[in-house]
């Protein structure tokens, strides 16, 4: 499909990207890039990639004669320098595709016109990280989300849809400002929220946790640089969220002080009508039944 | 170890402390009680238990020639009608032990000063619910707090933690209130939170969620009738978990709303480190770390 797969950025995202590209035939050959050699040497000896470079500058430019996709898997605050300097090393070669992985698209798609740049945003990951937890199936059936405007040609959209799809996973096209809103919901807030759980513990109640708060705090493992990234560039839809969530947990925090057994057991019950009870055989008016701890 | 384990509610720990009896011999003849015929034949057809009533008055009274432990595993709205229920139809014999699984303890053992009665609460749980989610290794190496009061023997304490390890348990014991108190921390505000999340999302919203925000709305597909108990229950302490989380949430959605960094990164590796950071093989300044989606 392509000449050359460039990854930059060999942590879980990218190297999971290798892995899959290889096992799927993506493309003939796939450098990684990545800033140290401790990476470079695991995603080599994974099998993650074929050449490693410690920066891009350093790969010769050959896109000229190859189809050559560059996926920039750096954290979100170093996307743009990264899609700015490949263009620029690489020139203005039509055989250029280049995309991201970055869990924020609206100011990254606002900064880069190239046409030869799409938003990529797969809706997978995990709180471990570094190429030791790659996997080839971490994009079997998830959602990719792309972020395409009016200047990105159909043949370019359908070329970075098939790449997403021969990964394993679902692709649909979206506003990049909408894709951030609905995010900031989904993923942004509630890491938030698992951080300030975590927080919140003290050291001598540490021992009365289940699985259930190990549950909300999983995510709180994640990469501190990572996140902070994620959470400066969306500020504004965070912040949003965070009121959405506000007026919600007043609903719930006032029916508490009021001991509103009514309105308390309607809104579990709403809230548990959305995740899904049908799935989780739930027999309302059974007895003993989960006491979630 | 008993002649008779009686347990009242037969879904998922009343179901689970049947199987894991059974299975560690703890008890020659297993009895249990349940509202529903449906949920008493899934039980007895699981072979979780021996015998089956549809309410402990119609059992025989023979607790005073054989060793018999009660076991309440019902919402926690009906365990002090319960317990009373079972001292008042036993008798005063000696050979009688009861206690619960209730996640909230202090106004349980403030109602109940019967030196037969001894407060449980293993923590250990899950969404799932009814007797088809019984497991026979729900307990093991899990935590199990007892709530003993000066008016209870050595003897009964010992004999209720001899139940527990039996199981697989690991037990400890701790003041009531306390038990409530630290809780509310770790299990009923963060059920809360799962709650409020699944509320906030909207339709179209949905098919943008990953792992991460399944990870943080699981616990909301728990029982309302159970969780609608413990909030209720558990109510004081809860507010005041909602206040530590408040403070928490203001000084990250303060650094958010000034887009400091410095602060920002600073409370997400310091959630981070709590979490463990170590066993997650994260390595900071890496690039391509897990986006957690």
């Amino acid at each position: 499909m392509f000449s050359r797969l460039i990854i930059i950025g060999v942590g879980l995202l990218g190297g999971s990207i290798g892995l899959a590209a290889r096992k799927n035939g993506v493309a003939r050959t796939i450098i990684g890039v990545g800033r140290t050699e401790k990476t470079l040497a695991i995603a080599s000896r994974n099998g993650i990639i074929d050449v490693a470079y410690q920066s891009f500058e350093a790969i010769p430019n050959l896109v000229g004669e190859f189809p050559t996709l560059v996926v920039v898997c750096t954290p979100v605050g170093e996307i743009t320098r990264n899609v700015l300097g490949v263009i620029q090393h690489f020139g203005h070669s039509e055989q250029l595709l280049i995309t991201d992985v970055g869990s924020t698209k609206e100011n990254l798609v606002r900064a880069i016109s190239d046409f030869r740049f799409i938003g990529s945003h797969p809706i997978a990951g995990s709180e471990r990280s570094g190429p030791d937890a790659a996997d080839a199936e971490l994009f079997r059936d998830r959602l990719t989300v792309l972020t395409p405007t009016q200047h990105h040609s159909q043949h370019n959209i359908h070329l970075l849809r098939q790449f997403w799809e021969m990964l394993g996973s679902r692709v649909i096209e979206m506003d990049a400002a909408r894709h951030d809103e609905i995010l900031a919901v989904t993923s942004h807030f509630p890491h938030i929220l698992s951080v300030i759980l975590t927080r919140m513990l003290q050291a001598d109640e540490q021992q009365l946790t289940g699985t259930g708060f190990a549950g909300m705090t999983r995510l709180a493992a994640g990469s501190p640089e990572v996140w902070c990234d994620i959470l400066l560039d969306n500020n504004d839809h965070i912040l949003n969220a965070f009121r959405r969530f506000e007026s919600q947990l007043h609903e719930l925090t006032n029916a508490l002080q009021s001991k509103d057994a009514k309105t308390i057991e309607r809104l579990l019950r709403e809230a548990q009508g959305r995740v899904g009870s049908g799935e989780w055989g739930m027999e309302s008016g059974e007895w003993g039944v989960g006491s979630g701890e």
